[in-house]
């Protein structure tokens, strides 16, 4: 006997990059934690009773954050005058160092994970700090919550603070064999779900030395675990990677070097701003995600990832929020936010890469990133059954809406809908 | 005996272009509708039992929004992925067509009225349609829900679907002649606010034929009246402005031609992202305001305009929503897009024209497009008393905050900031 849910109400998701099914009156039906389809009408082999009526509101893929930083969540929009280094000296590293001390962690990671939890998103990729307990708690706190997540211990081992910098290579190493080790206990237990799981995580090139990068290579080798880091975000860090690693020709051969970019091991690099035409075809080849994280890069004044041409040239590409780079933590927001920083970059860089469309930011902000965490971002047959239902009647107006409409609107004016349901593999987690 | 109120909690104003007054568990006087002035404790000669006290609300002056349509305000977020003159053909003039009908005009407006008195907006320059009845309900509307408003009965004799466009220049400027005469009527009756005015509002060159721009011009003359409109937004504007008035050096010349660009009649321009350094010089001739509206100049894809440039030339700058160009009507968002895009100027145009900061984005959205209305947008002494009570607290965190990043944050997370009061020039509103 299968276990199926049955959603009703008006369904939209992507069938391809500029696609987007918008099915007004439909059902969504999901077995066992997948999408069995999509049905304008309720076929007779699915059970009439199992019919969970959404009426009017819309019903979402669960969207993916690639991207984000959970213990800079307590200080979203501050310090947002100053640029990327300045910024991760003055204002982010001085707070992450807190996170040595659990019980400020577990506090911190409760009101991050608590505040997620009524957002749009069931998947991310998130970063937490250097210490191995304080992120096992977030990765139990974001299980509980039933978010599907790849949550990493930073590792940094120069070039910060001594209250956060790891002493050794050797050191932030035997950090993460701990982390890995209490994971994988507690999921043995019990008490952290299949869907969260432990990602490999180097800062960025500047707060790694190659011991530690080598180190780290043959662990994801060894362990089959996926990497994520930071990627060509700003000028003023690439010159500095240059000046720390000058026997690379560019900023990713250094992941490279250490099979950090992409096949055998999955892996995400956030911003690739400034990617050169080599590193961009080094993306290609080794299948690694970028995490376009149009906000943050605003923010920061980074500059405007040129996503259109990573489009073109086959990349993967998710959304990320970059928490607390980005103060909004609101994938809907960062939809938005892409198809605006598209806009510029086609009218003050390069105007033959046209602007973004909401059916593409759609796709990124759902099977975009969604790949990442296998078959997810979608309502298509096969697909994990990651579900929201978003409530836009807050929004008055007269005007009358096509559901196309309404889901345009909901990306711009998401601060106004509310995330009344959501479901995660077929599970209610809200 | 003076009429006196005394609001008491923390309080935030800008005291020139780059410094903010932030001042904690203080008191602002206001005595018959003006402020007189800002004190950490309060004097013997005032009297305490006039003290409202709002705790640790953030108290702020009333934001300015210089530039919105008010008939745009139902299809906000909706259309955005077209340019300026397509969005303008397909999704604007049909709607504003509708306006026709008062009934329509007054419950559309309603909603647009209602949704802003609950945001920190106290005053506007805003556009309504060519129909004089619909507009003269638009501004009652806003006078009975106490704002202060130029209020615009737009005008355009070409280029504008027949549903729209006034038949001739002649039968444009009697509806505007008779908008001002209804207006004044119901302000003679009491039923309009001495704070509600007309402003006339050629819409653009493109919609206004030279006999309607040389009627308005007299018009302003005989009645002072100050003139808004568009100016530079977009590249393909300003193309077809050439077109369609050759004779003139450039777009604002044929404002000037006119008696429109400031001096003796006061005017609001509103964009001016692709203004040569000719027409700069003639705006800070003019004492013209620029209405900068980052978000829509974004949405259009239309630019960034040089806002550093302008305030280094000595330009009149405030900040506009331009609802339905921009998706937002919520000037503390404006502040925030503002800032963001002359980070990505300074990026990816000219790094030698510095980011705005936090500071002049909060001038600009109040003293900068406050002093239009007059001594309006600050809490010094003598100026006109409008204030607003924000309620940051749910916005939840454990980070310790001084107050100048509370106002900071309120910025950039205004969304989930409430109002729960407002004032103009001394009375409560909200």
């Amino acid at each position: 006997m299968k276990n199926t849910r049955i959603l009703h109400g008006n369904i939209i998701y992507s069938t391809s990059l500029t696609q987007l099914a918008a099915k007004e009156d439909a059902f969504l039906v999901m077995e066992d934690g997948l999408c069995a389809g999509v049905f304008d009408a309720l076929p007779e082999s699915f059970p009439k009773d199992k019919i969970e009526d959404y009426g009017e509101a819309l019903i979402i893929p669960g969207l993916v954050d690639l991207h984000l930083h959970a213990p800079q969540f307590a200080y979203r929009g501050l310090g947002m005058d100053l640029d990327l280094i300045d910024w991760l000296n003055t204002v982010t590293f001085p707070e992450e160092a807190k996170y040595a001390h659990v019980a400020y962690a577990q506090k911190a990671y409760e009101l991050f994970v608590d505040t997620l939890r009524s957002t749009a998103t069931t998947r991310m990729a998130v970063f937490g700090t250097v210490h191995s307990e304080a992120t096992v708690q977030l990765a139990r706190l974001l299980s509980e919550a039933g978010f599907g997540a790849y949550v990493g211990k930073v590792n940094m081992d120069r070039n910060a603070p001594d209250s956060l910098r790891e002493e050794s290579a050797a050191a932030s190493y035997r950090e993460t064999l701990d982390y890995l080790q209490k994971l994988s206990t507690l999921k043995s237990l019990g008490k952290i779900s299949d869907r969260v799981k432990p990602i490999l995580t180097p800062r960025f090139v500047p707060s790694c030395t190659p011991q530690l990068m080598e180190n780290l290579g043959e662990l994801a080798g060894e362990q089959h675990l996926p990497v994520q880091s930071h990627l060509s975000e700003s000028k003023r860090e690439i010159a500095w990677v240059k000046e720390l690693e000058p026997g690379f020709e560019n900023y990713g051969a250094v992941y490279a070097a250490y099979g950090m970019m992409g096949n055998p091991h999955p892996s995400i690099m956030a911003h690739c701003i400034w990617s050169d035409e080599k590193e961009v075809e080094m993306m290609r080849r080794g299948g690694v995600y970028v995490a376009h994280c149009p906000q943050s890069n605003t923010n920061l004044a980074s500059g405007i990832a040129p996503v259109r041409h990573y489009l073109e040239t086959g990349l993967h590409v998710g959304l990320g929020t970059d928490v607390a780079g980005g103060y909004s933590h609101s994938v809907l927001r960062t939809m938005a936010d892409a198809i605006q920083a598209s806009k510029l970059y086609f009218r003050c860089v390069d105007e033959s890469k046209k602007p973004l469309t909401l059916p593409e930011v759609f796709y990124l902000g759902t099977l975009g990133g969604g790949s990442f965490f296998g078959k997810v971002g979608t309502f298509e047959k096969g697909y994990e059954a990651d579900a929201v239902i978003l409530d836009d009647s807050a929004i008055k107006t007269g005007y009358e809406m096509t559901l196309s409409q309404r889901i345009e609107r909901a990306v711009y004016l998401s601060e106004y809908c509310r995330v009344t349901a959501k479901y995660v593999a077929g599970q209610r987690v809200l």
